[in-house]
């Protein structure tokens, strides 16, 4: 006997999907395509050897923590996380900081918190594929307010902020931006926590790659400006994303809710790994990782960023990122990337289409690499291909 | 400069909250008290070598696991639940089963799939609290249906099956139930999913103890009944709780928007250890080790049952469970049980009230004994310190 399952599932599944539009395996891509679709550290930078190390060791100091017990979760890596932020001129209390299954978790979380079905949520445009994603199954109306090489634009943010009703949140990745690259500056920092302390919008900043500037630390986080920002961080692009440990600063009001909430949505994170990652993030080795990390990533950027400007010229324009993990190519013309994406798998290269990156999947002619994961002779390799098929794409698509 | 909270969280976060209502940390506990407040395997049962050394393994053999993928779970765990409910009666394909943060996230994504504000929801009278504090920030009626020593009360099931609107789920933990112990019998479970089906209901079958029986064991699931049960499982009982490793079982029209969900929620579990569960779970060691679980868990409990027997005598009534965790012990006469708590606290013993575990929390004369985080001698001086606080306070309230 079968189950109507149409009739009793909520409505909201109707927003249900996967983070991205674009199926990947569905792609026509020959062996040996150069997938520039990661947003993750490269296998080779994985420090596989010096966690398992950390967790052997938290495991035989602490077997007990295989039970039930902090929800909000281990204190000695609360105490870290708060530590490394004050370094970054944001005053954290330990007891402000909620560990979370990665990123992710902590978006879902302060959604949980915050949105009803109606209300307005403001993210940029582009914005992280993985915060549509939450937010749409809210029933809300979400709106793209446009970045340009100094990150969110500000008389187009007071626009959204000042209309009523006023926005539920403000979610913003404004350090080395995802998908975009570009950084908020210090002045606009400024400015972004003003507007939203004037008209009561909470701002939501995801913070996955501050930590990984190549040349310079970026500016301080939204949260040094202001106290009532909520902050997320991770260790998936520091450490791996395998660890699924990310955390959440709030305000002191929001962590009895929060870590009811967590504890609702699944009691507590790995208590064994959360005391393998603050020892081995408090180490000196860390340091040495982020070091290399910086060098590497910024190297593979440089050169993906020159084979670029030989292979594709006129044809597309960016700016280089001042860290991070990706690049985004705007494409001139009136051009849809998702749609030049299948010839471009046929040509044995991938990216992720821009139009994954707005609210409503508009077509779009940016595209974002993402160049981490790949080895310098596949970044070059994946340029000259991504140039040739553009190339040609691109010529056929005009008139002659 | 602060923002105004209250103005901007959600209606549901008022129904956000810990899981029971006692803190028990405020308790007047001397030292040395006695808890039978747990509900996990003991200290002494956790099998942190074991798990430990196949971490490791998994660590070596792949670290790249590390990474991003398999949002619905390891395939080689898939299979090993998938083989392991077969033999418990359930034909369930590998890829019907969603690996979760715990059983805690099943019931989480369960809920986003299915409710809506105004929903009807059966629970059984008493049930899981971590259930409760699911669906409460809903904005659902939860309905209670009791329970007598076959399992749910089957008119009572149909009256709360038959109003409109029809409920939107039943929530059941059908062997050696959470808090009471009972397990709902063979003929039972027929006529349950007789009446799902023929009203629509959808059957959520939460299933922590089923491997963990004392003489024999129990029917076969609610799942093995008929395939669009929804069943959820966990290690956290047989294994360890920290591992936080449970999975879902669900119908095949609705693993993409749980898979989605899930991807929305936290991307994905840990990969590696699910890849140390797996081997673990399949090994000879494991039914070894369960084994031992049950000959250890079947002793407490009778240990707990004689020697309640022995102190409380007329004033409490309980029935033995067939397996599981606990002793659900019900008190003679008009009495909150959580208004003893905490003068038993100041006697040195403490155990879950059970208004915890009702929709409306209502004062109830019974109370949970959890036996397996105790030893043998614990338990035998936890009951007598119960015997004689309940015997002092029982007799203090009735007139004389």
């Amino acid at each position: 006997m079968r189950l109507e399952w149409e009739r009793v599932l909520a409505k909201r599944v109707a927003a249900f999907r996967a983070c991205t539009r674009t199926d990947f395996s569905q792609l026509p891509c020959p062996p040996g395509t150069i997938h520039f679709t990661g947003g993750a550290p490269p296998v080779e930078c994985l420090p596989a050897e010096t966690i398992s190390d950390a967790l052997v060791r938290a495991w035989h100091a602490e077997p007990t923590a295989l039970w039930y017990d902090e929800t909000d979760g281990y204190e000695g890596l609360r105490v870290a996380i708060a530590d490394r932020m004050r370094q970054r001129g944001a005053r954290v209390d330990p007891g402000q900081v909620l560990i979370t299954q990665g990123a992710q978790q902590a978006i879902d979380l302060v959604a949980r918190l915050l949105l009803e079905p109606g209300d307005r949520v403001v993210v940029e445009g582009p914005t992280y594929f993985g915060a549509l994603q939450v937010f749409e199954p809210y029933d809300v109306a979400i709106e793209a307010v446009p970045l340009d090489e100094a990150g969110v634009v500000l008389d187009r943010l007071e626009d959204a902020f000042r209309r009523e009703p006023r926005p539920k949140l403000f979610y913003t990745v404004p350090t080395f931006q995802n998908p975009a690259g570009v950084t908020l500056s210090a002045e606009r920092r400024s400015a972004v926590v003003q507007l939203a302390a004037r008209y009561g919008v909470p701002i939501v900043e995801d913070d996955p790659y501050g930590e990984l500037w190549y040349e310079a630390p970026p500016p301080p986080p939204l949260r040094a400006y202001w106290e009532e920002v909520l902050f997320i961080g991770t260790f998936s692009k520091t450490l791996a994303p395998g660890l699924r440990l990310g955390w959440l600063v709030a305000p002191p009001r929001l962590m009895k809710p929060l870590i009811d909430a967590k504890e609702a949505a699944d009691i507590q994170s790995d208590r064994l790994l959360q005391r393998a990652v603050a020892a081995v993030v408090t180490s000196p080795w860390y340091e040495a990782h982020l070091r290399a990390a910086r060098a590497e990533y910024a190297e593979r950027c440089r050169l993906l960023a020159d084979a670029l400007s030989h292979e594709l010229g006129e044809l597309a324009r960016w700016s280089l990122p001042g860290g991070g993990f990706f690049l985004w190519v705007t494409l001139t013309g009136e051009v849809d990337a998702a749609t030049l994406l299948p010839r471009c798998a046929e040509a044995g290269v991938t990216y992720v289409p821009g139009s994954e990156f707005y609210p409503e999947h508009r077509p779009s002619p940016s595209l974002r690499l993402g160049f981490t994961t790949l080895g310098r002779d596949e970044l070059l390799r994946g340029a000259e291909r991504l140039g040739r098929a553009l190339r040609r794409l691109l010529t056929e698509a005009r008139p002659t």
